[in-house]
């Protein structure tokens, strides 16, 4: 079982060189097995050009590592943190990719512009605020899990698969690793789209709802109908 | 006919990840054989990367499904208004391209900003307004069609074989799949040449009506002397 | 020796798309031999993939082709006026770059704002006038030509070896075809950079002249000191 | 020795056009052996296509040639200064990479907008100003040395290993040659998101101190918990 979530984990970091979502190590996948409690997760500064699956990490939810000649990214409390508090998600993505990582340093959420949003995330993808200087000081990858956890207490996590943390980056999740780097693709197309639409048009509003209710629930929920059943 | 017919449609659509156009399965080519009335389509929701030319979906006007094990692209609809509208086209093209669909999120046509753009499209590129509430709520896809078709209705549209639909991306025409593939190309780099003319200088004009008459009559029409004959 | 000529051109051509200067067939370099007063052009509207040496068309100066089985580039009366008007140099490149052309539609000369400009081309690249409507309605190409050596009449063709054409795009020149493809590279990286710049520092000026007189003649003149003698 | 000190000074190079930080030879990178003070170059002016580790150029720091058939980058003098005040550092980097020679040219520090910034570098990257005319005129490349050493003579030159030349571009260092190129990488990547986050937000303020503080301490100094030790 172990030997598979790493495989599946290892498989998912090593889309983020290929969609260009990461320079040298920025960025980690995590995955996790719900019955047991176990999730792999990238090493922390090892080169995708020598990852293997073998040298995943695997850690349990109190932060314990499990298996792993390595230590883990050192993001690991914050995946911990989401996992606790987001029963339903099963894979973890943090980058610093460039468009969403413009964004989050800019301190800004990202409104739906269009389609090709409103087909993945329901409303604007959330940027939460900078962690202070206590939160920092402290347990600050723990505190930054915490903190998007309780952004997310009253919302649909699940709609809204991403995340940005000001002066710092996005994390995004899903029902996978691999769901979860697809959803970190979706963030970057629309993070560089949402910019340059702003560009050409300063006065730009976001799209009407009833179109944003029309190409989330085309593709979610019991009256999808995009793709194959 | 129809395999030779499948066959276009699937080099067509592999055209799209080779010119950059899309990102996962965001994008769709079809071609008509206006004899028979059917049209061959790429199905919804498949990866470019796992495609066959047998994977195309047969349809006739009327939306029927003629041949295929596949859901036929949910953009269908639309194909099949273009289609009944505009006689004298062969292929289309809808893509999620990322400078004409920033273009489009931000609600405004392209201005013809130079010979660039007049090569191939005769004056300003439209962008279609947003459908209403009722036109969304009801049949979205055939209803785009049906707004294109009527924005198109006193208009050429072999003379400008794109519109942006707003708030959603763009649709190119041509002859066949592979010339309105080719419109799609033409219509990213005009719309990115566009942002960044506007950024230069945010007083820019269209060019002159002269200039843009002279290349677009250069390539086209009785007089045309460009290429070979 | 034509097929020499032939062989440089066909080369210097398919830099173009190397150095992804071209989208389709939206460029030429062309190469002259001053002592026959011929020169190779590449043939109008074919593509850089199926392009071979022996494509290429052998023009001379009064416009006559003297061999080849295509029609020469749409652009050879542009080319034979540039040749004409100026006696030193060898090569001539026109492409629809990017960068360059949305200098070029956007009316506006590229500032010298740094060394990587300065390096290569001697102050402002100057942007020329639109022609007007009697000089496109006659011989379109021919006027390009002639208006651009008009500019460059009591300036240094050589200092600045690149020129933008009103809401078209830029030529290039050199002293033969692949230093006229060197120098539209350097064009498009230093349209870019410039029209970066502007928008980090919107008040930002030319460098100062005697940093742009250091780096020119670093590279040129009498006193050149740069690479290897 | 000598052989060793070539190859990596090679390697280094070679990363430049690897990670697309190079046009044409508008770049170098030189790395030092303290013990017996020579420093390994690049030749100037010589592609890196046809780059071979025995082209490498050495030299002692009082710029004499001590090794190789070409002559070393004209950038030499700079490389001598930089290494004579920072005592600390092994490599030396120079390109004309877009996104930070775009600050460059606007003549302006790039602040710390976020952790991508913080993780490598502490604090603002500085812009120096241009040189005087008499420095110009002067000893150029050793007076562009000399005013970066000046700017750092009272600052921590290892934990700010960047700087931006005004109207020129940047200079990057570090340990020896690879880590000099692995922070010129970091600097075009944080530059490109700076630029593009003002963009998004112009009143965009630097990521607060403490946040700073606690990613450079996270990858640097006694307490330094990332990668694996």
């Amino acid at each position: 079982m172990l030997e598979e979530l790493k495989k599946a984990v290892y498989e998912a970091n090593m889309l983020l060189p290929k969609y260009q979502l990461v320079t040298f190590t920025w960025g980690n996948v995590s995955q996790i097995d719900r019955e047991t409690g176990y999730f792999a997760i990238k090493p922390s500064g090892v080169d995708y050009d020598k990852l293997t699956p073998d040298d995943m990490v695997i850690m349990d939810l109190e932060g314990n590592k499990i298996e792993g000649r390595y230590n883990p990214s050192s993001d690991t409390p914050t995946h911990i943190e989401l996992y606790k508090a987001f029963p339903n998600i099963g894979g973890i993505v943090h980058t610093h990719s460039s468009w969403a990582t413009s964004w989050a340093q800019a301190g800004r959420g990202i409104p739906c512009y269009g389609t090709t949003h409103a087909d993945y995330m329901y409303g604007e993808i959330p940027c939460v605020r900078c962690l202070t200087k206590d939160e920092i000081e402290g347990a600050y990858e723990k505190n930054t899990g915490l903190l998007i956890a309780d952004y997310f207490k009253d919302k649909d996590y699940q709609a809204v698969p991403a995340v940005l943390c000001k002066n710092h980056g996005p994390f995004t999740w899903g029902k996978d690793g691999h769901e979860a780097v697809h959803n970190a693709v979706v963030l970057e197309e629309v993070a560089k789209m949402a910019a340059r639409c702003e560009s050409i048009n300063p006065q730009v509003q976001p799209a009407p709802q009833e179109l944003q209710d029309k190409h989330y629930y085309r593709k979610h929920g019991a009256n999808a109908y995009y793709g194959q059943k």
